[in-house]
């Protein structure tokens, strides 16, 4: 097994190590080093090492830590989206479970959100007075990502899939995007509804086990994904996948936490997800053991035991957290 | 006084008679009934009547129950938005604050969002294989709702002002309406700070008091005012002003409620304090006594007193609650 990895900024490398330490003590992998992210970007004067999309090729995933993307200052093209779009990762997966104790209610959804198209498209243009921003959806899109989000639903045993938009005022991309899983949900036996955007976030919050599975454009899931983790307790608690044809990358999905980043007491269970939700994707493939699931539950026993970092109320260290996991999985 | 009045759909009749009902022994003031919205769309086979729009004018203001939007079956012009855009309401202000053993933690902030740009704006193509939508944000309209925040966030006694933004992505349209807030900023004495929209939507439910006044772009104002709501423990809770130069419309948050709709236990608590958002506004212009903080004062002691709708666990009815809120108001 070959691992392209990419530890990335602030808290990155320490979270990183951690769960490489782990991975490499449990399963045991070649990692293969790819530099890349701000940090890179000021030593080198690029965001990504040359070359990289074929040394990320030649591997089996790749395994990613938070990589900034400047909002001021000089400008670099995003390493998040160029990766999504060179590996056409069209699938963004991200869980959300709740843990007694920590989260702010129930919670128990799959967030499956559309990975390349709408506001990231990249279209932008202005004048003096004005600038105006492409939000793009296409059929194709729309249905290959329901498509997506449908199986896995019955693969997850999951009863009911609910698309998120805001028809009501965007009508034309919200309803083509809409009626693309309409049509795709009639093909499956699998409860299919609907819910509007502002809404969905006040019910996330409001009500416990608001959702089963949601189906969100790019923009309304990168937000509500967010929200969804505060219901949660942490961010960093949450991994993600981002799922192409033929490849994928797997990453917490939190930021750089340049606040904390150095101090050795930065969560590193959404990088640890991140790897779970690798090796199930490996493993689906045929080219890893089956051990994504033992590797979530030691997760949860260490967090039953509140063996928990400081974003969690803890006073445990990144490494303290990760030697308790790999204890857990040598029982 | 003269207030413009438009019930809305749901559960807006309900609301909008008992909040009338407290205004009427309160304050006293005509109300000129415009009929608008779903249920009058399918009898008139229009969405609001005919010249409601001088007809409101000759008004000191609107007071607005909430008004369906379709997302499916036959399509109309959103009357919100024809609203929005006929008095151009540039500015949505809406306060949030958290209740003691109802909220979810502590918050005490004012989101004021931008009304009438964004994907809000209504220019949208498709063809057979993509639809296109287009977001625009524009100069004027960035240093004006910009100027707004500043101006209430001073007249408020607030201290901090957060612009709300997704620069890493939407470098242009975000790039003008970040730059335009820091270049108002410069002429007031108040810290101003940014924050991307996903990190702002983790941060209000994760964090206590997170934000002091925030200032929106449309859609993010959309989608995190819902989240803000649930953080405050019910929608029902939340009024809103719609203000623009000359003219300002008020109504509560939340939606038609049709599940719950004639059946007499809607919270009319948005709607009141949307209802003592316009005696401010209108107190602010000489045309009321002041008696917006003495409506909210009363609220709070109802509240505290637990006399709830069944939204927020209690069991009494709207009609019981206003009852209480009008005894308040009498001591
Ligand atoms: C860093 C940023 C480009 C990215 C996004 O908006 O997709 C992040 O917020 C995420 O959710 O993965
Ligand atoms: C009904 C809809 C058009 C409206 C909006 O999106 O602005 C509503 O959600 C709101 O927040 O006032």
């Amino acid at each position: 097994m070959r691992i392209a990895v990419i530890k990335g900024d602030g808290v990155g490398p320490e979270i990183m190590g951690a769960t490489l330490s782990l991975l490499e003590r449990y399963i045991g992998a070649d990692f293969i080093e790819i530099k890349a992210g701000k940090s890179y970007f000021i030593e080198e004067g690029k965001p990504i090492e040359d070359n990289a999309i074929e040394k990320i090729r030649e591997c089996d995933s790749l395994l990613k830590g938070p990589v900034a993307t400047p909002t001021k200052g000089p400008s670099y093209p995003s390493v998040n989206t160029l990766l999504r779009r060179e590996f056409k990762l069209y699938a963004n997966v991200r869980p959300f479970r709740s843990y007694e104790g920590i989260s702010i209610r129930r919670i128990d959804t799959i967030l499956v959100r559309e990975n390349l198209e709408c506001l990231y498209y990249g279209w932008e243009v202005e004048d003096e007075d004005r600038a105006i921003a492409m939000r793009v959806i296409t059929k194709r899109g729309a249905e290959r990502i329901s498509e997506f989000a449908f199986n896995l639903a019955k693969r997850e045993g999951r009863g009911r899939v609910t698309a998120i938009h805001k028809r009501n005022i965007l009508k034309r991309t919200d309803g083509l995007f809409l009626d693309a899983f309409y049509r795709v949900a009639s093909k499956f036996d699998l409860r299919a509804d609907d819910e509007i955007v502002d809404a969905a976030g006040y019910k996330l919050v409001k009500l416990d086990n608001a959702f089963d599975v949601m189906l969100t454009p790019n923009l309304y899931g990168d937000i509500l994904s967010d929200v969804a983790a505060g219901v949660v307790g942490s961010i960093g608690l949450c991994g993600s996948a981002q799922i192409g044809e033929d490849f994928a990358a797997f990453e917490p999905i939190h930021g750089t936490g340049e606040d904390i980043a150095g101090k050795g007491v930065a969560n590193p269970i959404g990088m640890i997800i991140a790897a779970s939700m690798m090796l199930d994707w490996l493993w689906e493939r045929g080219r890893s053991p089956k051990r994504g699931e033992k590797i979530r539950e030691a997760v949860d026993s260490v967090i039953r035991d509140r063996i928990l970092t400081p974003d969690l109320g803890g006073d445990f260290r990144t490494e303290q957290v990760v030697e308790k996991i790999v204890d857990r999985l040598r029982d």
